[in-house]
């Protein structure tokens, strides 16, 4: 079995090596149309994907997940028309491949251009939710790369017939059909296999748990871009308004407290915290948050208990607010610093100076002034897409858009010139 | 002693880690007057520079070095001073840290601004030649990132006199000393622990032979900027002129053949061979160059003798051409994907359409159209400076400067907007 996978994953990886040097010349206009012709298919096939599906979340029943998971396993027609628009919404986005990224003209005449070209191939690891099967697809292949998936094993026969509409657009749109491959097999020596093929596979992209992405990092012999934790903080200025900061404290923790994004401290200075910490905790509780506290701030709230040092360490995912009263900028910085996970902070502020100081220090792939640490997000910066938010800092960090899957390479356009 | 080994590399990864947030936030004025100091004291300190070098050169005398390792090792007046000039170049480079790399002002009023930020902590691995610890140093310093250095055992005693001079530039700028680390050893258990540092080293840029860069991409735990080898073809199209041909093909090989973007192979288009390769396979030979065949180009040559197939994946750095006629211009593209190495290609053409397809469909980090291959460098691409050249794609690809050896990060202005 080992051998047949290993020899199974050898023809996987060169099919995608070979289908992405065909996909980079493809043209704008044929991405297009094959995503609208994806699009399309998904609703006129919805009968057979919800039948697929409904397989999935009767085994995921017997098997005793969790309501939460079954419903993140659940398509049905309105999500599926939703994953129809996204698709849309992808087709119409420029074209990254051949923008000119920069250019220099040299005092010799030539003509240095830097020119955006694909990564490549792509290895894609996710876990249950079956529409990201549709949307990794179509932001890869818009961005030139051949894509390899491995969705979750809950969700195999949804991203069967999700696949099965992806291959046919292909082959209708004249894209080689090795350009989206889904691993068929729920072997993890698969895994395995392809972690082994940096030779083959230029970047390795993981969403889910921290274990997923854990073992990713180790046994990857590729790039791989990461997504870690959000233990993301507010700290609220002591020149804050009571209004702004009351809205974005409640806004970042619980518009979605299940999300990287969402904050899980609240640094507050000491000078804000005598003029309205007690209101906000109050409407925190209200709307069910367990504040855990340092000792100055248990205080001011109603049901508060003592935070641990671990407490600040954790991301809850949850209607948990870690709290800290600090005295100075520098403090709060300080915490960040320490027990931060370089996701995304945000400042509360009315003063200049200090605005600029923490987004100067605070060294996280988001830093937000005055707004909610919510925003951090591919689609509310305006890339049009997103394959997840990388907590590296190499090649790309932040939301992961288009362009962040590409590459590049210089075009140099002379004369005739030689070097001296 | 592999304890303490561990022990002082643990401490020198932190120290960098330290220093390098230090840097991050030092104003573009401080690393300016930092860089014109180091200049300064190079040509100052020379005396004790060169007393230092010479002890290396004896001992690598008397260690059989050949003569072109020796002349590598070789400090003198005059190259101090291009030393000490190429600091001061580097001074008066634009700040990288804080740019604006773009914005975007999206519809609710937020202003999204990804500003460009240091890398952090770089390892920087090199051979032999001296100077490259002066130039690393002040590129990843500019670029305010810290740096572990660890250079060449041959250049030991030199290294050891140009660190200790920017160590005293760095305290007199008021600069953290740690970052600027010189490993003060050379065991190459060192180098093993440095790797496995991936929590504090954000990147290791080696720079030497295969079995360096080989060893490093095995054993290392975080990013890697790999600079591996230049196989470089120049394919003379069928309309290509007889001169402007002549010129780039010899200025790609000669000019400096022992170099990574020299050209090893020439691919001739069969109307262009017969029009001139025998001109051309003569003023090659009058130079030195040893013709290496197809069966279809020997018969031009005075002294060719006939190709193997590994002479086209070989990376000559000698005065050594390998020679191939196609009758189309797909059949030199798949040529250079076969045996290319994806470094530097250069096309001599006058047709606008065989252009566009070459530089679209070649996936080099350069493509040179009428142009030499060895104007792939940094300082011919107006980057200013250059760490090396990359071979990867991930992040940076071709020349890297200053920009290479950062990442970026998101500001977002609000005005308290949330998310809904």
């Amino acid at each position: 079995m080992k051998t047949s996978i290993s020899q199974y994953i050898d023809d996987v990886a060169k099919q995608a090596r070979r289908a992405a040097n065909d996909l980079a010349t493809a043209t704008g206009e044929t991405k297009q149309r094959w995503l609208e012709r994806v699009a399309d298919m998904l609703v006129e096939k919805s009968d057979v994907i919800l039948r697929a599906n409904e397989v999935d979340v009767s085994a995921g029943r017997d098997k005793g997940l969790s309501e939460a998971l079954l419903d993140r396993l659940l398509l049905n027609t309105s999500r599926i028309e939703s994953l129809a628009d996204a698709v849309r919404k992808i087709s119409t986005l420029p074209d990254p491949v051949g923008e000119i990224i920069e250019s220099n003209k040299r005092p010799n005449g030539l003509l240095v251009t830097k020119v955006r070209v694909p990564l490549g191939v792509v290895f894609f690891i996710y876990e249950s939710r079956p529409n990201v099967t549709v949307d990794a697809a179509a932001i890869c292949v818009k961005a030139g790369n051949a894509v390899i998936l491995r969705g979750g094993s809950e969700a195999f026969h949804s991203n069967q017939a999700l696949f099965s509409v992806l291959q046919d657009s292909l082959r209708e749109a004249n894209l080689p059909e090795a350009a989206i491959q889904l691993v068929q097999t729920t072997d993890r020596a698969a895994v395995g296999e392809l972690l082994k093929r940096g030779d083959l596979i230029d970047v390795t992209i993981p969403r889910g748990g921290r274990s997923l992405i854990e073992r990713v990092s180790t046994e990857a012999q590729m790039p791989v871009i990461k997504h870690f934790d959000g233990i993301c903080h507010v700290y609220v200025d002591a020149t804050a308004d009571e209004a702004t900061a009351t809205e974005i404290v409640i806004n970042s923790k619980c518009q979605r407290p299940g999300v990287c994004n969402a904050a899980e401290t609240l640094l507050m200075h000491s000078e804000a915290a005598d003029r309205f910490w007690p209101n906000l905790a109050g409407k925190l509780e209200e709307r069910g948050v367990e504040l855990r506290c340092c000792p100055r701030s248990i205080a001011g709230t109603q049901s508060g208990i003592e935070a641990t040092e671990d407490d600040y360490r954790t991301e809850y995912l949850d209607l948990k607010l870690s709290v800290r009263i600090v005295d100075t900028p520098r403090e709060a910085i300080e915490h960040i610093r320490r027990f931060g996970s370089g996701h995304t902070e945000s400042i509360v502020t009315n003063c200049l100076a200090t605005a600029n100081l923490f987004q100067t220090v605070v060294d996280s792939a988001a830093v937000m002034i005055n707004a909610s640490t919510r925003f951090n997000d591919g689609g509310e910066f305006g890339l049009g897409a997103e394959i997840g938010i990388s907590t590296d800092r190499f090649h790309a960090r932040g939301p992961c858009g288009l362009r962040e899957i590409t590459s590049y390479k210089y075009v140099v356009h002379g004369t005739g010139q030689i070097r001296k």
